[in-house]
């Protein structure tokens, strides 16, 4: 992989990092990756997770260094090492304070999700019954977002509110883990109304390997993954479609207990599981860590994908994607 | 001013910034100044002063920008504006999280005194009765500035503390507004033995033009005052004095109380000044705002330096001492 002169960028991953990831991700050949900073966690404690990781980029120099512009990935190419690019699942990171959407962007959030599962401050969810659309304030920190150059998710969002985002929105938004409805009905997964908005506005989709996005779940094989992709790349256009894994490595399942609780309820929710099924589900077996993209690669091959377009699917098209989304307008 | 081939560097103001200000920093051809943003701020709320300087960027951005290494004081010149650089007086800003600093260096914090009057988690302030030196918490987060290029600053701070803060650290450090002892013997003025130390070690002197810290206070004359920077630049040697004002114009009395009793005493605690003068003291008749660097520099002119020194006390010797001191080790 590493000696494609095509790049290698996953568009979410949210691991339970170690240097054995960070080692499996050289292994990989992998460029650069959008890792998941923050869900719940207000400003403070989002700093928090910061420091952690910059005590990473510290300990671990020779495997990984923080990524601020798309042109972190070409020095990644060149010094062997994979460009970590942060975002937030969630707003709690800004509170009720639109000058933290600079703020954090100094620090180097490049995506936030405007919701996770609920109505947050800025706009609807899509575990939410009625989808009000963007809010007042979503409408006033989205403009900030494309202002200072923070990308607009809409992965977790309720669909009239994902639509008012890329109506909203004066630069390109992205789904940065999900998939087409058309091909697995999931609640996550996206409308041809959605794709189409999205397509036309110059928006990105990231598709998923996350289980529950996966037609036949676990089960899923490569080939029905990757004939997807194809069917994804006819109708987005070749150029707008790329992977987010939603990787999960070696999580424990009281992470995904507080992706889906956080503290705004007493109860369980099993989000996207079920109560005899509440923690994260297997991986399917083509895709289980960072050095399986290969896979992905081959099966594209096989569903008779051309190199330009297969080159661009795994990460090409986000390298230009980042490229246009960065840096302050 | 402008048309002068010296950069004009004010290593510290605080004032009660507004556009009037910013338009006399442009005036007055002024190309970067250290800013106080912080005092016994903690983290959150330090943050919310970066956030209001934000807003002052965006809506003034002909006149200031935010200032983030030396070469940004050639942009400022090149396109006509004034680079700010902010600084902190005291440690409460990284609270007690070391890995804090990284993430305010980031935010663009440049310098950051150990203390202010009293003792803080890292050192002691020059109006505690017993110095104890850096504490093993300072030992260490003055390790973590040097790693990441974040200044210590000492101004504030007691006799032992500063020594050991200058034999501690790997880099230069800096008190970037007080003046000699020698010539006027104040508490937040510095001995003959920490200049020395202080010029050995490379470190650096910004010389205040706050009335407590003048012979004769506000009565203080422009040739008093530039006679002391010659003899201080024979002490010293002509490369590592220059200005560090302690403009605090506009500032209400209030703010004086701010700076001197934060939230460590019920009581009022008068600092340099007493019940009789409990506000700020009346600025020197030469040096009202930042339109008057004209007189400090005529006045070093009739004190019979050099044009070289000149230069380097107005602004090149900080613009030096910038480029060494702001990028990670």
């Amino acid at each position: 992989m590493s000696n494609s002169a095509g790049f290698l960028i996953d568009g979410l991953q949210y691991a339970n990092w170690s240097e054995k990831i960070f080692r499996q991700m050289r292994q990989g050949g992998v460029d650069a990756v959008h890792v998941t900073i923050t869900y719940h966690e207000n400003f403070r404690e989002t700093v928090h997770v910061i420091e952690k990781w910059n005590r990473w980029f510290e300990t671990y120099p020779d495997l990984i260094f923080q990524g601020f512009r798309a042109a972190d990935i070409d020095l990644a190419r060149e010094t062997g090492r994979t460009a970590i690019f942060f975002g937030s699942q969630n707003p709690s990171c800004i509170e009720d304070d639109i000058g933290l959407v600079e703020v954090l962007h100094r620090l180097g959030l490049r995506f936030m999700q405007l919701t996770y599962n609920n109505q947050s401050l800025l706009a609807t969810g899509c575990y939410e019954s009625d989808d009000m659309g963007l809010t007042r304030m979503g409408r006033e920190v989205v403009r900030e977002m494309n202002r200072v150059g923070l990308v607009v998710d809409m992965s977790h969002s309720a669909e009239r509110s994902t639509l008012e985002a890329i109506d909203h929105s004066t630069r390109p938004i992205a789904i940065t883990h999900a998939n087409p409805a058309f091909w697995h009905p999931a609640l996550r997964n996206k409308s041809d109304t959605v794709l189409q908005a999205l397509s036309e506005s110059g928006g990105f989709l990231g598709l998923s390997l996350y289980p529950h996005h996966l037609k036949g779940k676990s089960d899923c094989s490569v080939q029905s993954f990757c004939d997807m992709v194809a069917r994804t790349v006819d109708c987005m256009g070749p150029e707008q479609v790329g992977l987010g894994s939603d990787l999960c490595q070696d999580q424990p399942d009281s992470i995904v207990e507080w992706m889906r609780v956080g503290r705004w309820t007493k109860s369980i929710d099993y989000g996207e599981g079920s109560a005899s099924a509440p923690g994260f589900p297997p991986m399917p077996d083509f895709f289980a860590d960072n050095r399986d993209f290969g896979n992905i690669r081959a099966g594209l091959v096989a569903a008779g994908l051309d190199q330009t377009t297969i080159d661009g699917v795994m990460g090409n098209n986000w390298k230009r994607f980042f490229d246009l989304s960065f840096d302050p307008q």
